[in-house]
């Protein structure tokens, strides 16, 4: 085999990255080590520094260098509004959304009891103390469209409510611009069963 | 902004990588700090290594741990026949079909005055210590099929020839298996230029 031992290490390693398979490892390696030294060099200091001082808000388990994360230190932000998510990548996209201005909870992960995941590990008793700060008033639930997601959902919304929080779920259906014909039909389902009133202008 | 600095850092590192974006750099980075700080660490440690002993052969310019790498180093391969290649993953290639048992030149590029890459940057004054070394019969030229691949190639077959060694081009045409319909103009047009004799069963 042409691979040196280190090279075999190196495409191994590479593979522990989401979407690189043997072929992808390999143009990886290859382009650092003929072209890109620097840009490897850059890749070890800066994924270093990350694992070394990357860890969770205490707030909201948001990635955060400090005890609180951007948005839990941020005095402007409404510390009423509590959105519940279940990884970080969600909280990247409803921030680009560019509307909510509230604070979140990243669960990092839904419950999932066959895996041993359950409440403990979603940080729950972290967020019920928050539950009952009297400074919450609503808990918006952000979780996935999916069975595990709806559950975790429902165990949420209940919690809340033994607080007497408001509590809404953001809305499903077919997306922005999307065209009928392309929606799959348990979106196009939903859509359908949880339709809204239409206001007419008189 | 919800990236932190370090985060921001990060993601910007994991762009070197080729074929990763802001998209993939940030499901990589998550991934790695909420489920794989392990995995990360071996990156590191991997690449680190990598590094550090990965050299290029002294013979053949393939990546190397040792002087000479496995190849070169190899007595069982026939030493007389040398493929020349434009990179490391060309190399890899050839090995896989598992049908040459010769040895190679790597190239680390094609001629490309333009970009100031003369024969001097493709280490052709090595290749050619070779080529008069006695020991080498036959160069086979294995550079791309494009414009600067095809002037390589004419380019190193004119100095093959000056030492009087055999030179031959791999053959380009539809790929096995291949159907016409789906071949593009170019491949064809020059399988039909270069058609072979067929010999007759008597």
């Amino acid at each position: 085999m042409a691979f040196t031992p280190l090279l075999q290490d190196l495409l191994a390693a590479l593979r522990c990255l989401p979407g690189v398979g043997p072929k992808s490892s390999q143009r990886m390696a290859f382009h650092l080590l003929e072209r890109d030294r620097e840009g490897a060099q850059r890749i070890i200091r800066a994924l270093g520094a990350a694992l070394e001082r990357i860890g969770l808000c205490t707030r909201c388990r948001m990635f955060a260098e400090t005890e609180l994360c951007g948005i839990c230190g941020d005095a402007r932000r409404d510390a009423g509004l509590v959105c519940v998510v279940e990884t970080p990548a969600d909280v990247i996209a409803i921030e680009e959304s560019g509307v909510y201005r509230g604070r979140y909870f990243v669960l990092l992960g839904r419950l999932s009891p066959l895996d041993g995941i359950g409440p403990d590990q979603l940080g729950v008793p972290v967020l019920e103390s928050q539950l009952g700060d009297g400074i919450t008033r609503e808990l918006i639930l952000a979780t996935s469209a999916t069975v595990e997601g709806e559950a975790t959902s429902g165990y949420l919304a209940s919690l809340a409510r033994e607080h007497g929080l408001r509590v809404t779920r953001i809305a499903h259906g077919v997306p922005m611009g999307g065209e009928l014909e392309y929606v799959d039909a348990g979106t196009l389902s939903h859509a359908i069963t949880a339709r809204t009133p239409v206001m007419t202008e008189r």
